[in-house]
Parts: C-alpha cells; sequence; structure tokens
C-alpha cells in the first residue's frame, strides 16, 4: 500500500486535506460552548443534505452498523415485524441484525446485482392487513455490488398498499454523493456514517429520525443505552453527549458539510455521476460487465465488475496491493472472488479516476485477463473530455 | 477556550503530539494487511497494560459507556442478577444501564466521596446463596468524586463469599494512568476508553475479556450486533471488523501503547501519582478539601475539590472558561455546583499542573474565596522540587 | 524538552494551532495564479502591520539575519558610511556584517541594557557635513538584552540634524509585538522575520522598503542575488518569485497577518504589555533585576533577568530544560553568564506565562538561589488578574 | 488546482506523509542539544547521499539559488574567472549571478537541448595557461530542458587538462534522485535543494564543500554574512547556527534522508529510471520529441516535451490546471512555449505517473494536437508492468 496513492475502496474515501485538518483537532471541553458551535451547525447541516426540514438529526461515535442499531432499537419491540429485501452484503447484514434483536424479519430475496423489487414490497405490505409490519428497510445503495434501489417507488408501493409502516432506509453510500430526498420520500430513519460521502474516517453513525420515529421511541422495548436517541437528544440540549463525543470528527463533519453545501448538493451528485460514468465506460471498453444488472440500477458511488468465470476476482485486489499500492474492493459474499469493485465516491478528481483505471487495467493484464492496456483508460478520458465540467474543481 | 492552554478537564486529556499525528492518517484498505500490522499489536499491548497474559482485547469504534453495554450484553441475560455500588454519577449510569437491559440490579448505596465498601459485597454476596447474582460490578476511579475503589479488596470479599459471579471493572478513568492488574485481580471484563490514559481522542470503546466472559457469551441472550465480541473476534482472525474500524484511532491506539510500555508502566503510575500529589498539596494550601474522605481513596487522575457551602462551584468552572481560556470540570450528580474537577492525567508536565493550579487561583480569587495567591503553586512546586522526576519527561 | 511545554525562549515562539495547520501545505504549483492569492495578501497585510501605507514588502526564504543582509545590499556601495549603536548582541552581529561588506561603520557604544542615544546619534549627523553617512541603522528590540529603543527620537535627532541618511530598523523582536509605524517615523527598511511576533517557525526574512529605499537599489554596487529587491519584484509581478518560495510558510505568513489584523493590531500590543507586565512583576517579587535600566526601554517581548554576581546564569536554562524539560533563553555575548531570558511575545496565554514563572522559581530554587516559591507566580497573578484582558483571548 | 491531485511540476515535489509530519514540528529550543539530534544526523547522511566521506555538509535557510551564492562568495574574489555552459534556464541563472558578483565568466554557448560538451571545457581550459579560471561550473541536470550532463567527464577534461581549478556542481534537481559521485568526480562545491530529490517544501539551500573549497573561503574576497560557512561550521560546533534555523525542514531534511538511506540510493535511482521510463515512452507513443537531443542526454527527474511549431505549449499548463486541476511545467527562457515539461521526481507510484500522463493526454486532445486517448498510457502502461519494480512501494 502506498500513501502516495488514491484509494478505490469504496469507503473509506480518500480524506480531503482540509478535512485531515478539521478532524485533528486539540482537545476542547466537551462540555464547554465551543463544543455546541460544532454540534449544532452539523446536526442542520445534516438535515439540510438529506434535504429534510424536519429530521432530528442523531450523531454517535460509531459506525452505520451502529447506525442501523439506532434505527431498530429506539422504534420497536421484540416480535415486530419488518420487511427487507436482501440483495447484497450489507442488506444481510441489518437482517441479521434484525433477527437477533428478536423482530420478525420479512425477507424478500433479491438476485445480487439487483436492485429491490417495489412491487413485492406492496404485494407483502397489502397481505399484512394486520399491520405486523411496523418497519420497512432498504438499502439505497448496496455497496457489495454497486447496485441502487428506487427509494421513491419503495414509498409509492407503501403508499399503494396503503400501509402505515415506517421506512427505515440504509444510505451509508449513498448520502452525501446520491440524491437522498428524506421528507419527499417520507423516510422515517435515514441511515449514514463519516466515512462515505462525508469523506471522513470512519467514527460516526449518522442517522435522521422523522417526528414520527422520534415518537416512536417512547414504546419501543428493545434495549438501548449508548444509542438511545432520547439521551442523545437531552445531551444536545445542554451542547452535550450523554457521553463523551468524537469531538475531531465532528468537528470534521461540520467542515465536510461546509463543503458539500458550498458545492450546491446537486454539483456534488453530478460530479459523482460523471467521475462514475468514465469508470462504467472503462468498464464497457475492457469487454466486462457490472455486477448491476442495468443502468437503472447503476451504483454512482461503486461500480462492482464481474469478471469471467473460473478467475479469482480478489487476485485483482491482492495483485494491486502487492504490486501497485492501491487498494481496490474485493467480493463480498455471494460475489466473493466474481467481481472486484473500484469505488468512486468522495473528492476524487478525473486524474485520480483515471489512475485507478489504469491500474486496473495493468492488473488485469498481468493476471491473464486479456485486457488491452489503455483501452479503459482511453474510453474513461473520452467520458471525461466530454463532461459537463460541473463542480470538477469543487472539492479540494 | 485557548487551544494554547492545556485542559484540566478529566478527559479527554491533551494529546501528546506523536499521538496527534499517529491519528491523523490517510485512508487505508481496513481489509488489507497494512490493518493487521496496527491491530494486533494494539491488542496485545492493551493486554500487557492491562497486565493480563490471557485476556481477549476487544476494540469497538465508541466510547467507555459503548464498553460497559459490551460487557453486560456479552455476557447476562435479561433478570439476571448483578451487584453494584452507586458512589458517584458514572456508576450511577452504569446502574441505570443494567436497569435498562433488564437486569435485577442490587445496589449499594454510597455516600459520594467513598470507595466501595468490599464488606458489604461480601455480605451481600454471602446472602446469594441461589447464585442468582452473575456478575459484581465496580467502578474502579469515580471520575466524578475523585475517588478509586479498592479492587482487589473486592475479589477478597467475592472469594471470602464464596461467590462465583464474575467481576465486571470499568477502568475508564484509571487504566493507563493507575495500577490496574486483570490477572491478580481476576477481573472478568475491563472497560476503558481512548481518551484517559492513552491520551487519545475519545472514539475507542477499550475492553479485555477473561476466557471466562467470552465463554458466557455464548449463553448470552442480551440483543447485541454493534457490540458483539463473537463477530469482532470474527473480523480479528481475518486481520478486520466485522464493519469499518475507526483506522486512526487505532493507529494511536497503538503508538500510545508503544510510549506507555517503553515508559514503563509503574513509571506512568508514578508520575500519574507525583503530579496528582502537587494537585493535593495545592488543595491543602488553599485550606479545601477533596470530595475524596481519605488518602486511601484519592484518585491520582483527577480531583474534585469541595467549595465552601452557599458558593456554586460551577462559576469556577465557567469564569475560567471565559475569563481565562482554561477548561476544568464541573461537579456532576449530586456534587453538582459543590465540586469543581481538576483532571490531572495523560501527559502533564510539572508545567502545565502548575498553569492549572495558578489560573484556578486567579479564578477564585475573582469569585472572592479568599484564597491567597501563590499558596497552593508554591506548595505543588515543593512538591514537585522533591519528587523523584520518574518519568518526569517521558511523556513527549 | 518536552513538546507539552510551552517554550520561553525570545522566539522562534509557540506557534498557534492554526499556524501549525497553514504552514503544513501540500505542494501546490508556485508559479500558478493560486501561489498569488496567498503571496499578494501576504504582502498587503505586512504592510499594514508595518503602518505603511507606500512600503514595498519583499519576503526571502530566508531569516532576519538575510532581512540586515537585503537592506544593506540594496541600498549602499562599498565604502558607504552607516551609523549604528552596539547595545547587544543583536546589533553588534549586525556591525559585523557591515563591515564585512566593506562599510564604514560608525558604531556608538553604548552600555549594554540601555537604549540607543538618540542625542549622540544626532551629534554625529551634524558632524557629518559631508554626508558621507548614507545609512543610520537601529535595533529597535535588542533580544539579547530586552531592551526597546525609541525610534521616534532617532527620526527627531535626524531631522533636527538635517541629515538625509536612510534608516534601517532591525524589528525583528519587535514588529507585530510592539509598536512599529514606519510611515509616521519615515523608516527606509524596516527588517523582520517569521518566528517573532508572526508565530511562524523560522524561514522568512521580511522586509519593508520605502521608495527611497527602492530608488536606491538602481546605484547600489553591493553584490546581491538571492537577496535581490528587483529580481523578487519582477518575479512579484508574475505572481511568482525569482525561485522557489516557500509557499507554506507564505501561506502561514498570510494566515498570521489575518489572526493579527483581526485581534487589532493595538490589542496585540496591549496583549503583549500585559504579558510582560506579569513577567517583570514576578522578577521584583524575587528581588531581581532586568538588564534593562529603565521602564522607558523595557521590552514587551523578552525579559533578561539579571542573576547574582559569581552565579552562571546558564545555569538556570540548563537546569530548565533538563529538569522541567522548559526552554528559557542564555544570555548572549556580553551578558553570557549574567542574565538569563525570558521570551513573552507571539500567543502566550496567562495560564502559560504562568507556568514559565512558576517553573523558573523551582529552577532557581533548586539552584540556591533564595526565591520564596510562589513569590513571582503570585505578583504575576496579581498583575494578570486587575488586566483589563484586552484581547486575552484573541490568539488561538 | 486541486489539492487531491498529485503535482507534475519539476520540483517542489509531492511530498510524502511521512515528512509533512517531520517538517510539521512544534517549537523546540535551537540552541538545545535536541537540535543537535536534528542537524548532525542530517548533515552525515547528505553526505551519504553524495557518496562523499570527506565533504563538508552545510544547510542554509534559503533555496537551491543560495547555494550557488554560497558556492561561489566563499571560494572567489572579485575578478576571478569561472567556465561555465549556458544550455539552460537554470545555468543561465548561474551565469547572471556570476556576474553580478564581478566574476569573468566564460561562457560555452550551447544548444538548449544539448548537455555540456567536456571537450569544449577542456580547450578553454588547456588555453587558460595562466590559471585564470579558478573554478569550472556544471549544471548537472538541466531543469528547463530535462537535460542531463556527463559530470565524470567534464572531471576528466579538466584532469585532461591539467588544470586545477575547482569543479562546482549544480545538483538541485538531480542530487537524490539521479547518480551523483561528489568523491569520485571530485567536486569542490556540490549545490542542492530541499525541494527535489529529498521531496520537502523549498526552504533550505544544502551544499557540500570538498576540504579544497573550504580552504578557499580563507581567501575569498567576495562579500557573504548570511551565506558564510565558516560562521555557519562555528554554529555547528556549538550545535547551532549562527542565526534561527529553519527546524522542522531540519527534521524534514533528516528524515527523507533516513527514508532514501533505507531504500538504499541505487534503488532511488532505478525507481526514477523507471518512472520516467514510462513517461519517455509515453511521449515516443503520441510521436513527440524531448527536447533533450538523446538518450544519453536524458535526465530520470523531468521530461521537456516539444510541441509542435505554431502551437504555444503553455496552453498545456494553464488548460491543464483550469480544467483538471493539475499542474505541469512551463518552458522557460529559450523554449517557452515551444515545451511542456513533467516533473517526475520524488515519491512517485506507477499510479500517479499514468495519472499526469492520462490528464497531458486530454488537455492535448483538447488543445487539438491530435493526440490519440491512452496511447501514451498504453505505452508507459507497457513499461512498468514489465519493469523491475525496484523500490517501487518503498518511498510512502
Amino acid at each position: 500500500m502506498s500513501f502516495q496513492n488514491p484509494v478505490f475502496i469504496p469507503g473509506p474515501t480518500n480524506i480531503p486535506e482540509v478535512l485531515r485538518k478539521a478532524c485533528d483537532m486539540p482537545t476542547i471541553d466537551h462540555r464547554s460552548p465551543m463544543f455546541g458551535t460544532i454540534l449544532h451547525p452539523a446536526r442542520a447541516a445534516v438535515a439540510q443534505i438529506l434535504k429534510s426540514t424536519t429530521a432530528e438529526v442523531f450523531i454517535f461515535a460509531a459506525t452505520g452498523t451502529g447506525g442501523w442499531e439506532t434505527a431498530i432499537t429506539n422504534t420497536l419491540n421484540e416480535g415486530d415485524g419488518v420487511l427487507i429485501a436482501r440483495n447484497g452484503m450489507f442488506s444481510h447484514k441489518w437482517i441479521d441484525m434484525c433477527q437477533r434483536h428478536g423482530l420478525d424479519v420479512h425477507i424478500v430475496e433479491t438476485p445480487w446485482g439487483h436492485g429491490i423489487d417495489a412491487n413485492q414490497y406492496e404485494t407483502i405490505l397489502r397481505a399484512d392487513s394486520a399491520g405486523k409490519i411496523k418497519a420497512v428497510l432498504a438499502t439505497h445503495n448496496e455497496t457489495a455490488t454497486g447496485v441502487k434501489s428506487d427509494i421513491a417507488a419503495i414509498r409509492a408501493a407503501m403508499d399503494a398498499a396503503g400501509h402505515d409502516a415506517m421506512l427505515f432506509v440504509d444510505g451509508v453510500s449513498s448520502i452525501g454523493s446520491m440524491d437522498f430526498r428524506m421528507d419527499e420520500w417520507q423516510v422515517d430513519v435515514a441511515v449514514t456514517g463519516s466515512q462515505k460521502g462525508f469523506m471522513l474516517p470512519a467514527g460516526l453513525a449518522i442517522v435522521g429520525f422523522s417526528s414520527r420515529a422520534v415518537a416512536a421511541s417512547a414504546t419501543a422495548g428493545l434495549h438501548r443505552t449508548f444509542f438511545d436517541i432520547n439521551d442523545m437528544a437531552k445531551g444536545y440540549e445542554a451542547n452535550a453527549y450523554p457521553y463523551t463525543p468524537a469531538v475531531g470528527l465532528m468537528n470534521g463533519l461540520k467542515t465536510s458539510c461546509d463543503m458539500l453545501l458550498a458545492e450546491g448538493i446537486e454539483n456534488v451528485f453530478a460530479r459523482h455521476t460523471r467521475i462514475a460514468n468514465g469508470v462504467r465506460a472503462a468498464v464497457g471498453a475492457w469487454g466486462m460487465d457490472l455486477c448491476a444488472v442495468s443502468p437503472d440500477v447503476y451504483s454512482d458511488t461503486v461500480s462492482a465488475i464481474k469478471t469471467p468465470e473460473g478467475f479469482n476476482a480478489s487476485d485483482i485486489v491482492a495483485h494491486a496491493a502487492t504490486n501497485y499500492g492501491m487498494a481496490f474492493g474485493a467480493g463480498l459474499g455471494e460475489v466473493a472472488g466474481r467481481v472486484f469493485r473500484i469505488g468512486h465516491l468522495g473528492s476524487l478528481t478525473d486524474a485520480m479516476a483515471l489512475s485507478g483505471i489504469a491500474t486496473a487495467e495493468m492488473v488485469m493484464a498481468d493476471l491473464g485477463l486479456g485486457i488491452e492496456l489503455g483501452s479503459g483508460v482511453a474510453a474513461a478520458q473520452n467520458s471525461y473530455r466530454h463532461g459537463s465540467f460541473i463542480g470538477q474543481m469543487a472539492a479540494e
């Protein structure tokens, strides 16, 4: 691994200079008013990025997994039904968590590479006339497969079914990089972390709760202390935490939000799309396929690329690390050994993206995959040259 | 608040330069072997600092509160009995957590300022012939009152009672600063965090589990995912985490342990004692009393100082911050307004300690407390000059 | 030495957090417009701090010594007369430089501890009817003795003598900390460096040239290339340098000026005076004398403190470093072994100053100087408590 | 400009993470023994990198230009003859400096793109039977044209002519990156800076003096103070400087040398050659020519690439900066507008080099140069894939 190279794992991302410095903070008194000047603007800015005017934002010293646990333990009771599709490793892990917490998990098995089927959700919800399903869970962007799902369609399905379950969305690898509309989609809990669209080190679980989800906490019987939103809310009222906050990361989050909002969140999304388009152009030029089955589910933050039968895709990751000091993502779970992943979220320039593509080409050529050197690069260059350059220079 | 001044809150501590830099790390692939070169040495070094040759060390991206939750959820079942003394805010909070998780909490109410009464523990344990009490909980150092308890005595009481409950110790503000002997005291779960003796930012919950505590996880029915030690152990086997680790903080922890072990852990303890002695000499010179009732319970990491009746001790904290840019600790819970706290843990030099003492004097004089300027400083100087200088220069 | 302690050498100073970060900059193209956005604002802000609306500011990758060389080589010819007082090590060194460059140096020997005698300057200038003296040199603040000289009085003496020599002022340890009025005093060359009032690492020589001094460069015959102001001016026109600039330090300088101007330069001066008053109160309480003979020449950036006959003052510096990890300044030249120095310039808080004073007390007591512990601290505390707190919190 | 992209100017280079941190140092007392622990190892390691067992290394807070001035002012007298070839902007500037200092400069005009003609040197030296030429000057690597000269051949020419002039070599953009043999080539003064092979920010002029050159300082009449090697040597004896050193940069230099020597200096050279080979392969694939006329003069640290007649090469630099946030070098002097430069020195990985090549392709295509996208990348990839990987991963 070389600290000089960018990383192409699908998070944590490359950390912009200004965020490195924002996080690297001397100790302050986390019970002093100074902390409030970090905490409150950070929470308000996250809500803006969630496109919500009403969400309560809670930030825990944890990771996205802790955010999932926050979502379910603050809103549900043992035995409650939840509906969730399994279409990748991260939805699988959320299912596992729900089961461990004694929830009654209705799983919609979905081929990896596909998005969530809103129709199936609708059918199941219609059938649940007794209203046993208290929450619908959805992974907005499956980091394992590079597949995004249509949350608006899921909301429409819920409405069509006339079901009043809450809607919890895992936006860990989408929020801050891909369009997310908490209010418009009536999301009740949105979950993310610091290390993806916010371009920070891992260490913060970030959740937005609708007022309905907050209200649910009053009767939610699942045990929780560390992830209790009411303890947190009480702390916030006093400019503080119920325990010791990760002050530097919080300062980084505030600064990251400032960057994203200064660039314009739509510009941030457009920037991710154009970088992703270049990567996808390269994949096409290589004659390879994405795990994601169709353009409507292509993720703008990560591409999972299928390798030929009989080839171990993980060799690409190992060879790149050993021979070129570069980090790509391996396949996980069902697609382990069958895909490798190029993360393209956060603050990536064209030049950085091209360095990843060029390195991937060398690796695949070294491993006998018959890739024409420069072919993917040329396709991506072509894409970048004709891009609109929207936001290209923004994220320094 | 001035970034130029040291902080005198009882954690997070001042962060030594080398640890600032160790934490401020570019992104690496946390699933690559490079992460293993941070993870495993860090875990092994923490065990050394716990004085354990057998403990399994688990490190979560969380805080000490998460460490408590790890301790109980991985070892206990709803309805299990736990025995715990309440002698300060942090033991109180642990009790609250146990109650929320449905445990049957036997509370030994103990005057704040006193240590845990091992005799009472023994009496209660003897009475529990049915063995309903599954765990004895003890806060080694009550950060709220500056009181340390005698864990060896508690172990002796448990043995004398012939009770086989597990022993869980909150060492958040003692481990790495005050003597802690996991193996000798047969501690089953030791809990700490990154932001105290390890001198790092908050963001890591660090726990040591005895093999008995690990075994208890097989039958522990309390729900957990984020804090599950078995998921974590499985991750460790692959040089990884079950989710995204806080890599920079982990690197800081490894580096911090290297510093502490290079200095010699006994030298670290002696250094804390000598700095604490100076602070206590100052308190004596001011004619004031510690909240801690007797020398055998004096904490070497924090001193809680009682202010006169009718005086609001919190004014000291506010005035120091506003007028001198310096952070002290306020009183919490029962002793709110009645004590202020000087944290003296981590990498403090004589000169730093004296700057805190001198500032406290100005603040108290400003607020009409009739302190003779320079009196506490002189007492502390006298103490420091005649100190053995053990380890004084070590922690740069 | 401990990185945790502040330094009390008379420069380089303690570096505020924000300046550490401003200097620690990734590489940019120093011939790109981005460099211009650092260079020009930095130069303009330095002029403001010099209180000049007309000065041309030049910034070299060098130190104050290079600034002196810039002053003389760009304005003078071999054999030119210069008038200069020797009242400390730094004026002595400037004299030495002038002699090495073949100038005809008229030296006014002045007892160390005294300021420059403007009357003597006037007498000599009156006698120079032939106008052989081309430049009058003055060290505004003698860092070796803690003595400031009255530049306004020197200007008045020059005017009274009706002499049209240029006026060059070494403001290395005064500019940015003590009042300096380039235009009002008609200073032709003002010299300083990055590591004093600007609170940066050493590495920049900063000079302000009057238009008359710039004009003198046309006929100045002393050899120069690296320090040539015309090469520099030509570079500036293209947003660049004639060679590679120290970009990070330049960015630090820009940021430092922003800090000083945001605080208000008069507030900065007042802050230095109040910190210095506390140190002087401590010296008085110790029953010791400053090297500076009277209050009108007391420096607000450094105090040189005389030790008793027969005592080696340098032992204080060595003992403080070895036993307490703290850096004071030793005596230099004529006063070597007879004074030790406490630097009190840059971003110092009351608490930091008190830590230096308290440590000095311990050191002197250890070395048998019969200092009453706490006495100087009490005097300084008393001074700080009754200070107006102007600007106390500004320089973070 | 994007801080996320590597720079491709021929210095300052990209700064490795570990060197960023080494330079970013808190203030220490530069007159304390701690400074000696930086200074002496740094000087010794530089000598090793110069391949000299006898050189005295002097390090000034300046840049390479200051190093040139150090070379001539410490060894020569006004009117002394020096022999020097002009084959690029940097040799031109050194000539200009010599003329300004009153030296009698014998210039060998050499076409830009060519190396120094040792035969011409020999002819001129043979003709100088009076021994008026006191020093032979040579620019080892012309940064403006990407041309290296054969210093061994120049030494051979001097020997063949039986001339005993001293030999001064500008190794600013070669030392630490390309083979340099101070002792074997009997170089009397070697000049470099911190911002090239040492991968640091600009701010240090680094020179090695042979004992003969040191001895010459006794009679050298050119004026100097800031750059006086004897003042410096006297300072070094006391672990100090004659003025304030740039401590952080010195610490960076020590750390940089540690890195280079740990990698093995021959491996460092081989690494530069392989990266340069890739760049040259790309240039060939583009159908373009280097300014350097033949392989024997190709520089391994910078390539100057000729653009077609009528095309303004500087547009490439401007377009790359504006549209892709990437910095290349413009042509200077005679070749301004006719070449653009790709710097490839310091800690570059294959991936970084490819990002520069790929970006240059897009820029040239955008500007209508008819470059086939991906063609240069493919050539470079091919070169890197078949490289020996020597030292590829070393410089993190």
